[in-house]
């Protein structure tokens, strides 16, 4: 692979992570830029973390499927829709083998709409990722609701919201860069995973001004549009998940070489992490349980399996690996204060082998972001990634009931390493 | 005054400053609500800062003069303002002594817009304060401008801005809470002096939604609105300096005793402090001029002596005091990293003797921010408040220089206390 160490590999996977230039051009119907998705023979539905049977998925994503199927109109009544997905009707496919990452549940059919994102320091053709929008919060598809009002968003989403958002982006010559966006929202108390709030405000304040001046929209339609980004504080997080699919897959494409890891997902049955050097190849574990903080009348046994494709935005760097970033997130995943944030950070730089000088932490002393998770530090030094993330109600519908921390289960680092060494003749 | 102890009073107006609730309620002509502006016979002019006489303000706050004179029409062109200032044609009043506070030279006339700001815990009629609208950044008026963009920019703000604010704020039931605000921006790294981008975005995020949705206003001018607040990071400044007027204000009209600091500010000449226990009084020294970091090509000969109400902030515990708050405005005010802020906070604890519990200051470890100087402290401990600011070049109309931090003079806080002494027969 023309590296002399499995130092010098990673050290190249990890300063390519840093060079991309993850630029947020457009917001598409998902078929348009997903084949797989656009294939007349199949019903295909996307899905979060490695590769799961729908049999094997837990109630929100099953629901999720339900309504996906519903929103497609491939089906008009939930018990068609099961009996379609019962039946293997449906083909699965994981977002991440189709250039793009998912939320929770990450369900996604043909016609959602996607932020499309794209590495601009890359000019070949696999430079480009994909995320849904997000939905905010309450009955939510990501965490298995399907009802009315839930479909009637979707609908909302694809031909208001996906449509507005495109023309504005369009706007804004050379696209939106998410670096920089990242770097300012950084210094504003986010960590991109539970906490996207500063970034949200000022992706509002950036496009608010463009959405005013279109003039091929109506009126009613600009109010709701900026009244919806206005009341979503996590819209920012998926637009961060795309910037993270393109910064690993453009590392992970360009250099099959090293244990840096190149991606960390769940499916709410196991969890599934890749490494540089074993391409495509998913190392996984069963998925543990968030612990955190309940809201109001919830506890730990109305807690889903850990799940979604959100997990990428520790593989680059940032979420619970830059807790220290955001001290007021502790408080709500409930780990403690700002001493603790400190060394959370601490410890994820000990399984890490770079900071990433775009993205400066001031609370860190001006330390960047711990970029690149080494599988093997992860095995030799037994400290896992802190991954922050909500918490959702295991029956299908009913959305998050908490927020809290999750560690990805050791044994999928050791699988990526003892396959690596294999590889590597090592054995 | 009904306290046994200067300790006790001292407790008694840190709390009323605390349990304020300032809330933006309207944007109004200046004449409207403050009477000195309103006089037919007497032109008048407010300024920042304790009394000054013209011949006594440097550069730039003459330079304001003259703008406001060419603003109102009450000279067509600059010799004539001038001969009208040299002449004492115009009355001279401290923005203080009016219910407000301006930033930089805080020169105010009749038909500049101003925020409301209103204490609702308090029923009295001495519950409001007033600030104008931030300009921007580059040549306005504050720093001493007065070129034609910068009078036709403070016409669209009387004529376009400030009437579209109103319309806007008078949507919101009750007004906008601004220690709500705060306390959300102070999570996101603003200290309220040097950064307010956290806040300015999450005020664009509150009325954006509601700017677009006016019925009575045309949509190039909503969509200009939008637009410059946008491009204006520092615009919660005057929100926060209003409310902060206000706080100390009710603090002050309500409680005549003790050693508390109620306000704090510069004209460029001499720097003016207030103490609870001696009402109306200021006591004076000498400016000083900050210390920091200049912009390319300008230096601490460029810089004007400090100036403006601004520091009102520091006197309700942001600003310089909460500098942890804000550790990214560390490496641009020039005082180092991340330490550095948690010693100036730290300080500034020794000299006051509360905590905000509406402020939680996260990377303070969620302490609150350090509120109510008191003046003893000052001079016992030789801890000056440490106030966070923009630096302006000494030749009016060249705009902001660089940004650092000032200490008042320990003169004014050792006259405060040799008067409060001395009213209390203590001598």
């Amino acid at each position: 692979m023309g590296f002399k160490t499995i130092d010098e590999a990673n050290e190249a996977v990890v300063q390519r992570m840093i060079s991309t230039q993850p630029t947020l051009m457009d917001v598409v119907p998902a078929k348009s830029v997903i084949p797989e998705l656009n294939d007349e023979n199949t019903k295909t539905l996307l899905h979060a973390g490695p590769p799961i049977r729908f049999d094997q998925m837990s109630d929100p994503m099953q629901g999720s499927c339900v309504g996906a199927i519903l929103f497609e109109k491939w089906a008009d009544n939930e018990e068609d829709a099961r009996k379609m997905l019962e039946n293997d009707e449906i083909r699965f496919v994981p977002f991440h083998h189709v250039n793009g990452v998912g939320p929770m549940g990450g369900i996604t059919s043909a016609n959602f709409p996607v932020l499309v994102v794209k590495d601009t320091s890359n000019e070949t053709e696999n430079n480009t990722a994909y995320c849904t929008l997000n939905e905010g919060i309450g009955a939510v598809l990501r965490f298995g609701a399907f009802g009315p009002q839930v479909i009637e968003r979707l609908e909302w989403q694809r031909d208001v919201l996906g449509p507005v958002l495109s023309k504005a982006l369009r706007k804004i010559e050379g696209g939106m860069n998410v670096n920089g966006a990242i770097a300012r929202a950084i210094a504003m108390g986010d960590e991109f995973h539970q906490r996207n709030i500063a970034a949200s405000y000022a992706f509002l304040r950036d496009l608010a001004p463009i959405i005013t001046a279109l003039e091929d929209v109506d009126q009613k339609d600009k109010e709701v549009v900026i009244q919806f980004l206005a009341d979503t504080d996590q819209f920012f997080l998926n637009i961060a998940m795309a910037a993270g699919k393109v910064m690993t897959d453009t590392a992970r494409n360009e250099i099959q070489s090293g244990t840096i890891v190149t991606a960390m997902c769940r499916n709410g049955h196991e969890f599934g992490i890749r490494i540089a050097g074993m391409g495509d190849e998913w190392f996984t574990g069963p998925v543990n349980t968030p612990q955190g903080l309940y809201f109001t009348g919830f506890s730990e046994e109305d807690a889903n399996p850990d799940m979604g494709d959100s997990a990428i935005t520790e593989t680059i760097g940032v979420g619970g690996m830059a807790m220290i970033a955001a001290p007021a997130v502790t408080r709500f995943v409930g780990t403690g204060g700002f001493n603790d944030a400190l060394e959370t950070s601490n410890d994820m730089a000990e399984i890490t082998i770079a900071e990433n000088p775009n993205w400066i932490i001031p609370t860190w002393n001006f330390k960047g972001a711990p970029t690149g998770i080494d599988a093997r530090l992860v095995v030799e030094t037994g400290i896992l990634p802190v991954i922050n993330t909500g918490i959702a109600n295991k029956v299908a519908g009913r959305g998050q009931i908490g927020a809290g921390t999750v560690n990805p289960p050791m044994e999928a680092f050791e699988k990526a390493i003892t396959a690596y060494a294999k590889k590597l003749g090592m054995e």
